[in-house]
């Protein structure tokens, strides 16, 4: 006779992505034995994540506040514009330290097949930023992906102007890997990519 | 710049056992792109958790009521107890079907090493409750390791009664399993355990 709280939370639990039935049990148990407080703090982030996270309306970063921190950040480079897929390729590369211009989030990549076209991102948003706005460059930072490459060049197209330089991001052996453990792919892409020394 | 609600939320997240901060972010990436109602309800499965479970005054099940619905079930046999290390194990018992009689939880086991002797388990209200009940039977079901034994013997002595039978779990090669992957403790118990055909 298992309780109704404990039940409902695995329930809950086992609806999150990777996280079967054993280990929500495995969860709802620890969070038994944990204290009060504890349990509500995370009980409060849930919350607290629906109702004050919103979108920023200029780069469609998700935000507490909008404009967003970064793009009312008046140390920020506003002549370049990074263009990602999703949050945390925005993070991935904030977290990285090399990056000081703004950002325009997609909310997703063109996926013919799985019926996503330009309307279902921010592409309009976008073109419509970087026309009316001092962009200099627009870096596109999609992922090395069919996808994200096939993203890349109908951006290139979309955003075609004279005065802006549409780059995109490298590909080649990661760093830290080996050309002895890196696929075809990865080996013709950084040969392809070499520049001089 | 990351978000604060999220932060939190990862932040939060990534105390849970088994969550690193990598999962803890997909998870909160997750959630971010449910709908609202579907994160309120694990928030508010969590508050629940919390705030309705109790322990019954009797087994030290953890339940939504006390007695629980176990030991509030006319249909169940009241002269079998069987004793377990922790509520896990009682559910894992529920849900194998094959026992109707009731329970009582330790809540742990005796771990001198750890510093967990018997007046850190529930073991004088079991004392109690077997000295003064119509219980003709205890099953030991503590784990098969060696605190587990250990706390069985205990009880088995702080137990001891006339008319009082004092049994514990079979150990052996578990269903489905195999003597050649079997380690030789498994095929040692299930050797001496062996019982006529």
């Amino acid at each position: 006779m298992q309780t109704e709280p404990i039940q409902n939370l695995i329930q809950e639990l086992s609806k999150l992505p990777g996280i079967g039935e054993k280990t929500a049990e495995r969860l709802a148990f620890h969070l038994l034995s944990r204290q009060k407080d504890e349990v509500l703090r995370l009980a409060d982030a849930l919350r607290d994540l629906k109702e004050q996270v919103k979108s920023c309306g200029s780069c469609y970063n998700t935000s507490d506040q909008d404009p967003c921190a970064i793009c009312s950040d008046p140390k920020r480079d506003r002549t370049v514009v990074c263009v990602v897929e999703q949050m945390q390729d925005l993070w991935a590369i904030e977290k990285s330290g090399s990056y000081r211009g703004l950002y325009h989030v997609l909310h997703g990549r063109l996926a013919p097949l799985d019926g996503v076209g330009p309307e279902h991102l921010t592409i309009s948003k976008l073109v419509d930023r970087v026309r009316k706005g001092d962009v200099a460059e627009v870096i596109l930072a999609t992922n090395p992906t069919m996808e994200g490459d096939a993203t890349a060049y109908y951006l290139r197209s979309a955003l075609a102007a004279p005065n802006l330089r549409v780059t995109r991001i490298a590909r080649g052996v990661p760093a830290g890997g080996s050309l002895e453990y890196s696929n075809r792919t990865i080996v013709a892409d950084a040969l392809q990519g070499r520049r001089e020394l």
